[in-house]
Formats: structure tokens, C-alpha cells, sequence
């Protein structure tokens, strides 16, 4: 009975199939504006006037900036859109592995620091048939409890098939954990792809789930950018990407490996120029292949 | 032949159906380092050593941050992912929309500012079945030929079905233009929405089709939200969603009126707050109801 039509919070939009388009807008109880009052400082208005120039032009603020959170354990940038991460970066070391750090004192939380509208709660997976999948894993900030604990606000987590969270990833994130023995810095990025694909109509199209009375997004996939940094300096370069459903976990890791570019392109972010800034001894690892 | 398999760019990934996946990276060519290593600086490797800290985190750079692009005409900010914006404003007034600036002197251009792996070109939109739709207008900045011209980067357009862009959305256009005549200043924000809808399941999906080699995401959506600025300095918003399909033009604009916090829930982005930083004066107008 729902099918077909859009969904806009607070709105239905319904459209008439072909020929044209109705929308109507319901009338609904004011979106407590009061709560936004409250907390936000009052400046009264500014007189101005004249032709268009940037300080005039964003008088009124710009609608969305990037949402960095700096954390013990990482450093993220969130999607309001989405309600999760676009990326998440660590650094693993011999150091950061050890210590004495409990999973089980850590709860999910909804990550305050987030606009209400744009925040994943529990309840979104609940029910849901998706596991909470870490994108920054616990496992790998045993060093403080702070830390560890960090990696549990939902703006960390997306929703993942459980038996791939369970299996395939998980020996992912237990591979990157396995390189600092050989690696003075392993430097981890994690983040959802929502890749599109072909359908009958010969058509290219993305599509994805969304969960919860918050529309989290489910990603059609992730990936994990390892940064290894060597003993003696050089930069060597690991990318995987792991479908989000069940995937056979006697496939070997190196079979998930796909060359950078792929994630550069489909992601909308870019790791060589900045890893370049850094070293001009990179070498990128792909399946079956080393590049220099 | 193509229809079941996700698509990486330069990789093939396959699924098996529901027991487990299989994914193959093909081998490749070497995606042309030598031009970025052309293009950046060369630092040599920093040693580093310790426990994780944010600048010692990041060494290797964050891969994706707010692309903003501010032009005579207005102020965009860039989705690397969807190869388009987020959102886009400018500033309306009587002096803006007169000048003799002419719309056949512009080309639409590609973003040169933007990363080639993130950047539409003309011949994504070839053949697509789509207009190349403006977010900011062209007819919106009469006052000066570079001013217009900034409206015709790719940046600043997605693809539009036709008889909308030509039509429904050319209204909702001259609306927000015929508005200057009764308020100081008209701030228009305008961008694509991806709106989730129940399909036969009984689960929400996010939907929508990608174009040409870039692929280039087809928003379901787009949203306009016009902040009117009154001579006696109090504000007034009237925010609108429509379709990405034809709308008949004989239905009256106020029907795609809705609710701003419905488009603030739907695109990741805020108004309301940064509008109230300015003034405490804020009249939201949505379909038969005006809230104050």
C-alpha cells in the first residue's frame, strides 16, 4: 500500500504515474522550533543591500560543511545524509593493540555531537537484520578504554550484514591488526560505497536500503584502505572491497583486493595526492600484481 | 548481460546469489601516477613514532572534505560522490536580474577545479535522456556575462528530465525572480534529493539512476528554498520539493510547498538554525498553513 510513494519526512509526496505529478503537503504539528530557539545565540538582523558578494550572499549561514570528529581512536567525517560516516581513518601500532581495554563496558550510543534530523538511534537497528558494524573496529583500541569506547557511537557504525560483520570483515580487521608486527604504522580507512549497477532495462542504477524511522543507509558495500608505513620509511598501499551480504570467508583476503583508483572513483575521495605529499615511495598492492 | 553485477570502476564485482560472494579484481593498466606525481608536491617521509594523535593520524591526509566553490554567482558545495553539488546559493535582488548579459554566449563547461575521477562531462549527459538542468539559473544572473557563465559549469547542474526543467521547475524559477519586486533580497538554495520509498518488500529503498562513464547520479528529487528578505528586515521561507519527472505546469507551485524541516531531514542539511542566528523574525510559509 506504501509502494510508489516517495518519502519525505513529514510529507507525502505522491506521484501520478507518467503523465504529471501531485504533491501534498500535510499539515503537520510546527517542527518545535522552540527547542532551536533555545539554544541557538540571537543576532538581530543586519540591514544590507547592493549586488551579490560571498559575505552577503551566506548572510543566512551555509546549509552543510564537512563534519569532522576528532576521537581518541579516529578521525571521522560523518553524512548527515546517510546518518553515518563517509570515512573513517585510525593508526594501528604495536601500541595502540595492547592494554587492558573491555568490550563489554562499552553500550552503542547515539552520537549527540550529531543534529537530531541526521542521527542514527538504536531503535533504527532494531529489528532491522543488520548487525551494528563498526567501521573504526573496538578490537583495535584495547590501548584505553576511552578509546575503545569511542568506536561505539553510532555515527561509527553502519548497518552490516551479520554474518559478513561476523566472518569475512572480521578476519579483514584482524588481518590489519596482524601487519603493525611487521609495520611501524598501519593507518586504517573505512568507509560504505553504495555502488550502482545494470539492471534490465540496460540502465545503470545505485540502490540501497534504508532502516529505521531515520532512513539510515545500508551500503551496497565497504571498503578499508590500509596505509602500511615500513620500518625504513616507504609507504606500501592495500585497498579492499567486501560486498555487505554474506561472503564465503575461506575466500582469501587478496581476492578483495581492488586497485585504489576503484575506491578513488566510486567514493568521491582521493588518497594517493595526500599520500604523496607524504612520500614519493609508494608502492600499491593489488590482487595478483604490485604496482611501484 | 551486465544486470546483476555491481559496478567499481576498473573492477568486476560479482555476487553469488545468496550463499556467499565471489569478488575478481581484473588487472589493469597502471592508472597514470605519473600525472599526479606531476601535479603534486614531493615531501619527504616524516619519521613518527608513539601513540595515536590527531596530527600523527592524519599524516597521510584526510581524503575527503567540504568542496566549496564560490563564483560571481553563487556558492556551491560539491558531492565528489554524486559528480554534482549538494547545494547551491545565490542572492536575488532587483539589481541582479537586470543586465544584458546573453544565455547564447554560454557553453556548458566542465568544472576543471574538481578531481577528473569526480567531475561530469557533456558526454555523460549524451544521449542520456536528460536536460542538463541548473541548479543556480542562468536567467538569474543577467547583471553580468561571467556571472552567468559560472551557472553553466557541470558542477552547478544535474540531470533533469526535460519537460520538468522546462516547465514546472521554469516556473518555480521566475517565481523566485518575480519575488525581488516585493523584498529586498531573495536567497535561493536549491539541490538534489535521493528519497526513499516501500517497494513490494515491505523495506525502504533509495533508488536512482547513474549516467554516462561518470555516472552521474539522477536525483529523484530537487528541493528550492527561497529565504525572502522584506524591507523591514524580517524574513519569510517558503521551501519546495518536485519530482524528477514530468509535473504538469497547470498544477499551482503552492502544492510543492512543504514543510522545511522535511527537507532538512531529507538532505543532510540545516536552514533553519543559521537563519536564526540572524534574526528572530522567521515566518516559515508551507502549503494552506503559515507558521510564525
Amino acid at each position: 500500500m506504501l509502494r510508489g510513494r516517495w518519502l519525505l519526512p513529514g510529507v507525502s509526496l505522491a506521484l501520478g504515474a507518467g503523465l504529471g505529478a501531485a504533491l501534498t503537503a500535510r499539515r503537520r504539528p510546527e517542527p518545535e522550533p522552540e527547542g532551536l530557539l533555545s539554544l541557538l545565540p540571537m543576532v538581530p538582523a543586519v540591514a544590507a543591500a547592493g549586488p551579490p558578494a560571498l559575505p552577503e550572499l551566506t548572510k543566512y549561514g551555509l546549509p552543510g560543511l564537512t563534519q569532522l570528529r576528532s576521537r581518541q581512536s579516529y578521525v571521522l567525517c560523518y553524512d548527515p545524509r546517510s546518518r553515518s560516516a563517509l570515512w573513517v581513518i585510525e593508526q594501528l601500532n604495536r601500541d595502540s593493540l595492547s592494554g587492558a581495554s573491555d568490550r563489554a563496558a562499552c553500550d552503542f550510543q547515539e552520537d549527540d555531537s550529531v543534529h537530531e534530523y541526521h542521527r542514527a538511534t538504536n531503535a533504527d537497528y532494531r529489528g532491522s537484520g543488520f548487525d551494528r558494524g563498526h567501521l573504526a573496529a573496538a578490537a583495535n583500541h584495547k590501548w584505553s578504554q576511552q578509546a575503545m569506547r569511542d568506536t561505539f557511537y553510532l555515527s561509527n557504525i553502519v548497518p552490516q550484514n551479520p554474518h559478513l560483520n561476523q566472518n569475512a570483515w572480521n578476519n579483514l580487521e584482524k588481518y590489519s591488526r596482524s601487519l603493525t608486527k611487521h609495520n611501524k604504522n598501519v593507518y586504517v580507512c573505512t568507509g560504505p560505497l553504495y555502488l550502482p549497477r545494470t539492471e534490465a532495462d540496460g540502465k545503470m542504477y545505485v540502490k540501497y536500503q534504508v532502516i529505521g524511522k531515520n532512513h539510515v543507509a545500508v551500503p551496497t558495500h565497504f571498503f578499508k584502505v590500509l596505509i602500511l608505513e615500513k620500518e625504513a620509511g616507504d609507504i606500501e598501499l592495500r585497498s579492499y572491497v567486501m560486498p555487505n551480504c554474506p561472503v564465503d570467508e575461506k575466500i582469501p583476503l587478496e581476492r578483495f583486493l581492488v586497485p585504489i583508483e576503484s575506491i578513488e572513483r566510486a567514493s568521491g575521495l582521493l588518497f594517493v595526492p595526500n599520500i604523496l605529499k607524504r612520500t614519493n615511495n609508494l608502492k600499491a598492492i593489488t590482487a595478483g600484481a604490485s604496482h611501484s
